[in-house]
């Protein structure tokens, strides 16, 4: 018993000492976490503002009231944070549109494209800094990448199969993603049409197609 | 007589030297214009075998049989280099597009696109090269800005103007804009399929638009 007692009282001990060196180190990460959540607030706010070339690092550490030093344990340079801002951001918005398309009981190009429209709008202050930074095309493609990658599951999944034989299905979602991706691009320069218009005008040209007269002139 | 002959003399003896000077410049200007163009030549093979990063400017020298000297007449560095390449073969592309377009009897979207695919597939190989290069998005836009404007002029020619009312056709444009730069960076990664068929696949889609359970399920 004496033996077994001092054991649990050890491994008790051991537990307890554990489980405080646990808490402190999730305490040390959660307090990391924030400070870096923080810091790209900040930058999202002051890039906004001044641009991307005039944003300077200690504008960005004074909007996040931290040290310049603290920024220096987070992100290399204006260019890291500004690349790591893009990418949460763009998985944020891939997320709520997954998320928000498959809530709806029928997984259509409808409710994707719309999601699509409404998230991005929403974020549209990013795109056009991301220009100004002299974002990369291959960037953008990885974005094109993942629109694509969401249409052929939405192609995969339309409920008369044989509606979609002989179109190569990859090829298909890369078109369709152009449409939406130069929806997107749009919103660089203007703020009209807003999502829903925009999704319906590229619904209809999906949907439809173009007049048939732009295409062989019978005069 | 005498008076107006010395004038004439004298006016003659200058248009004379004038002349050979001109001959002179011009034969310089045309000599820099071959040496430029042999050096582009030369990165463009440079760049399509090393790739764009292990390219170095003694390479381009050499397969243009110059010395290095010679290409800092030209460009200032390698990037410049490649980027005058670029804007140079983009150029050349957007010109027999538009001659080749002219050419035919009426100016329709299905000339068009055939047209945009088949002189952008000769060239395929630099569209890796400046991914690779890392190429900004805001030269892409200008790019897709021109081709935006040449499908203006295409909508603006329609013969049933009837046919496009309550489109905006600048939306348009972008939006089919789209769907033909996607075909083009299909070719980033893969050779097939070839101009023909894909300006089908680009035509079918802008055409007729996809399957209408895709939109709505009825289930």
């Amino acid at each position: 018993m004496t033996f077994h007692s001092k054991l649990n009282y050890n491994s008790v001990m051991n537990e307890d000492s554990k489980t405080e060196l646990t808490i402190r180190q999730h305490r040390g990460a959660r307090r990391r976490a924030k400070t870096r959540a923080d810091l790209l607030a900040a930058a999202r706010k002051v890039f906004a503002k001044k641009g991307y070339h005039d944003a300077s690092i200690l504008d960005i550490t004074e909007a996040a009231d931290v040290g310049v030093g603290t920024f220096y344990l987070h992100f290399a340079d204006k260019d890291e944070a500004f690349n790591t801002l893009i990418d949460e951001v763009f998985h944020i918005l891939e997320e709520q549109v997954i998320t928000e398309v498959r809530s709806h009981e029928a997984i259509t190009l409808t409710v994707t494209v719309h999601s699509i429209f409404r998230h991005a709008y929403a974020q549209r202050d990013l795109f056009s800094i991301a220009l100004a930074s002299g974002a990369q095309v291959s960037r953008t493609i990885r974005v094109e990448d993942t629109i694509a990658g969401g249409l052929i599951r939405v192609f995969e999944q339309v409920p008369q199969p044989e509606d979609l034989q002989g179109y190569d299905i990859q090829l298909l979602a890369r078109l369709v993603t152009g449409v939406i991706a130069q929806g997107i691009i749009w919103w660089f320069d203007q703020d009209e049409p807003g999502p829903e218009e925009m999704a319906n005008n590229v619904l209809a040209l999906l949907a439809h197609g173009l007049p048939a007269s732009l295409f062989t002139h019978n005069n």
